[in-house]
């Protein structure tokens, strides 16, 4: 990913907080991550993601969308729910999903450039 | 951190979504971090976290709050402001932060026991 941060507009717009823990096996997972991610984006009400995962497999991703229908549309894509049933059998020990309005955004520290970004 | 997950209620309630790249160098950063959580547990109406960094020091940290009084009181807290400001100088490159408040919220996989935690 070569935009670590979301390029996100003014609130009110839409985040899906999701937390999980993996498996040990990979059996799959990245390539369905990697061809998630790019699936998200040709979405409508797509603004953006911002992921990690630290070395002991907690994982955190955080996807913005334009409002809730955006979000359920996400969440009935057929290709979308494929890899989110093979997650419940095979990828994850656990996990938690927030959707979540936000209401108000911040950036700093001012006066430094954003990495990845042509933007001040 | 004993507890990966945060055991959050049922929504509404408030997530604090801050998401950062750390400059190189620690300079003390680890100890005021765990100093903070700990802190942050001792505030009125904090309800958990959920806290991760990748291998390239992309951080997301997800607080979880009662109410925006909450999170304004935590926001204020003098030993926190000083971090803070400790971290718009020192060890962040850049950070983004969101204040949403969680509408939904779901738990999985079903007929798995939640790592760390003794409830089902």
């Amino acid at each position: 990913m070569t935009e670590q941060f979301a390029a996100t507009p003014s609130p009110p717009y839409y985040a899906v907080i999701f937390t999980a823990l993996r498996t040990a096996e990979d059996a799959g997972y990245g390539d369905t991550a990697d061809r998630m991610s790019e699936l998200a984006k040709t979405m409508s009400g797509y603004l953006g993601i911002e992921s990690t995962r630290g070395p002991e497999g907690l994982g955190i991703t955080v996807s913005y969308w334009s409002n809730e229908e955006a979000i359920a549309a996400w969440k009935a894509e057929a290709e979308h729910q494929q890899a989110q049933e093979r997650g419940k059998r095979e990828w994850y020990l656990h996990y938690e999903l927030r959707v979540a309005r936000v209401e108000r955004a911040y950036s700093g520290p001012h006066g430094r450039t954003k990495p990845g970004s042509d933007r001040p």
